[in-house]
């Protein structure tokens, strides 16, 4: 395969730890890609002078790894723009609002909904992110949650089963019937077609008991286990999640001293998705406190056309950094090594020998003004897997 | 001149009540333009079949008048990303930092002051915003304000002595020594090149006389008047701003019943730069009531490198609706009309006959998802003066 040298990167994040710091930054620095991997990472000084087939120039600008987004819902069809203005007038955001894309997905065809998530997929590489997590979520039935799931598994490796989002108008007040069908019906249909199950448990949605029983179908079915957990008020979801031994708990906003107690003490990502928080003036977690416990804190967009209809995770760090407490460094590293780790990777977000050539070069001096430049696009290229997918190096 | 048609326009923004509401939306509509103006604006339905010398074509995409930025910091060098880091994490924001700019500034060339302008201006045009003030304040001597004021009027027709911006090291406790530079030596040597004269009145920076005095001198030498005003805290910039018929009133997070009072009942515009309080961490101005009191309200980015290095209206508009409680259609219209009115112009912030042919081509179904999708770059294209500088149109 071709080798590939970037030079001129006036500053590399890494995220590894070998090279100091929490972000593992290396100053006037260089990179040698072999195919879709990285094969060397260092200091210019320190290259050897050999020859790569390819050479390209970063012209002094700064390269972060691709983000990774551990949270999003792109299978969906329909706008949801005029209930965002009625909620920014004062309606408060209620789950319910899911409802209305749920119709509108069961009524859209695969050709719709594919063009749905390449469009989305699209601005999340534009912005630099490399790695996407997909949910299903907006079917509620067996053959909408498969037919999403095969839609998500046509474009990422990551998809998620999302069995118990809202329960569906057929189910209105027979939650526990619902419950049973994902059980006995969905979760069966549906598992080979994803790496993990997830449930909104919340008041008004799903509760501890139905939850519980969910998480316990879609790991007996082999799946890993993510849990929407105290986004709108506190509820046993934090606990849930830590009892399954989650890959992550999602939103988080609000949290006892148990619940932090609980993540601190266990593997579970607390995956903060501080633009959802924005987009329905919801509270903000308090990552502070998460971070300072020792929990691994992932950020994410969640991107879905009702609470958070952003692809951007630069936005995402720059609100990480001014609502959630979280430093810039800490904010980059939950937005890519943290998001890694929310799906059981390490060999993404984060950019060393044999780890994957996807990697982001910013049109900024530092990885600083990712936070520094709030709604400035910064970035000026994306390659992943070792290819240039936007924006240009020469 | 040319005339060309743009057709396709899915929802066209046209700030003319003619077509309803504030913001005079009409859906399916077309354009004409002569030259760098606009000659025919209306429902496609509406439109004439006669010719065009061009025809270009919308795709069903969402048309705004270009954004008006009325307040910008852009003739400065050097960066404080690190100040930034070390105020998120803690640090307060004191007006002193400007100093380091000033420091910067002045030891930079002209080359490189205009190649930092021409960046920034940019990546506004790239977000939309075809209209931008610049203001001088880096300087802070007779030789530096008038050369940051040349460099400026090269770039737009929209300049800003702003005379009074910190007390350099040189007149270290010598606040009235410097003002008296400003009033003898800096506004005789300055007024020719610019429009307005401002000052930041502000405990630390110029208290109400010396403010008065500065004001007063740049309006005997023909300039108009803006005040940067109660940003930090209560103060009398308000009561001055009203008091000569300013302009404008810029910030303005700290509003007494009188200050609301005195500008509802003035022509001064009330300038909202949200992005810096969300970059400071400051509190956010009470944009509703001074809305709701019948106010002229404009929204700005307040591009500068210490307190709001942003250059992105969409941004700001984002942050409007969710901090400052405009609608959507408010904080629109306050990023273009608004911002024309704090400029004195009503040929730009507005599509109609006879106004300038500036706007943008959002990737979108409606102006709401400025609001609705924070952080996604969706201008798809821009036209300046009739010509397209930003993005593409078929």
């Amino acid at each position: 395969m071709a080798t590939t040298l970037i030079e001129g990167i006036g500053s590399l994040v890494t995220n590894d730890s070998a090279f100091g710091g929490l972000c593992g930054v290396i100053d006037d620095a260089a990179l040698v890609l072999d195919g879709e991997r990285i094969a060397w990472i260092g200091p210019r000084s320190a290259l050897d002078g050999a020859g790569a087939d390819v050479r390209l120039d970063a012209g002094g600008r700064t390269v972060v790894p691709g983000f990774v987004e551990s949270h999003s819902h792109l299978v969906f069809a329909g706008d949801r723009a005029q209930e965002f203005a009625a909620r920014m007038a004062g309606q408060k955001y209620a789950a319910g609002g899911i409802r209305s894309t749920l119709a509108a997905t069961r009524a859209a065809s695969d050709a719709d909904l594919l063009a749905n998530v390449d469009r989305l997929l699209g601005e999340y590489l534009a912005q630099g992110t490399t790695t996407v997590e997909i949910k299903s979520g907006y079917g509620q039935s067996v053959l909408d949650e498969r037919r999403s799931l095969e839609l998500a598994a046509a474009k990422t490796p990551y998809s998620t089963l999302l069995a118990a989002h809202v329960v569906p108008p057929e189910f209105a007040g027979r939650t526990d019937a619902y419950v049973a069908l994902v059980i006995d019906e969905m979760i069966p249909a549906c598992a080979e077609l994803a790496s993990w199950i997830d449930v909104f448990c919340e008041h008004g949605a799903f509760d501890e008991d139905q939850s519980r029983a969910i998480l316990a179908a879609g790991e007996a079915a082999g799946l890993g286990v993510r849990v929407h957990a105290n986004q709108l008020q506190h509820g046993p979801g934090v606990e849930l999640a830590v009892e399954f031994g989650a890959a992550s708990a999602d939103h988080l906003c609000h949290l006892s001293d148990a619940d932090v107690e609980a993540l601190a003490s266990s593997d579970t990502v607390a995956t903060l998705l501080p633009a959802a928080d924005f987009s329905t003036r919801n509270r903000y977690p308090d990552a502070r406190r998460l971070w300072d416990a020792g929990v691994t804190v992932a950020l994410g967009a969640d991107c879905n056309p009702g609470t958070s209809y952003t692809t951007s995770m630069p936005f995402v760090i720059a609100l990480a950094v001014r609502e959630l407490r979280l430093s810039p460094d800490e904010a980059l590293w939950a937005a890519t090594a943290g998001g890694a780790k929310a799906l059981g990777r390490d060999d993404v977000g984060v950019l060393r020998p044999g780890a994957r050539a996807d990697l982001a070069v910013l049109d900024a001096v530092s990885h600083l003004h990712l936070a520094y430049r709030p709604g400035v696009p910064l970035i000026g290229a994306v390659l992943k897997d070792g290819v240039l997918v936007a924006g240009g190096l020469s």
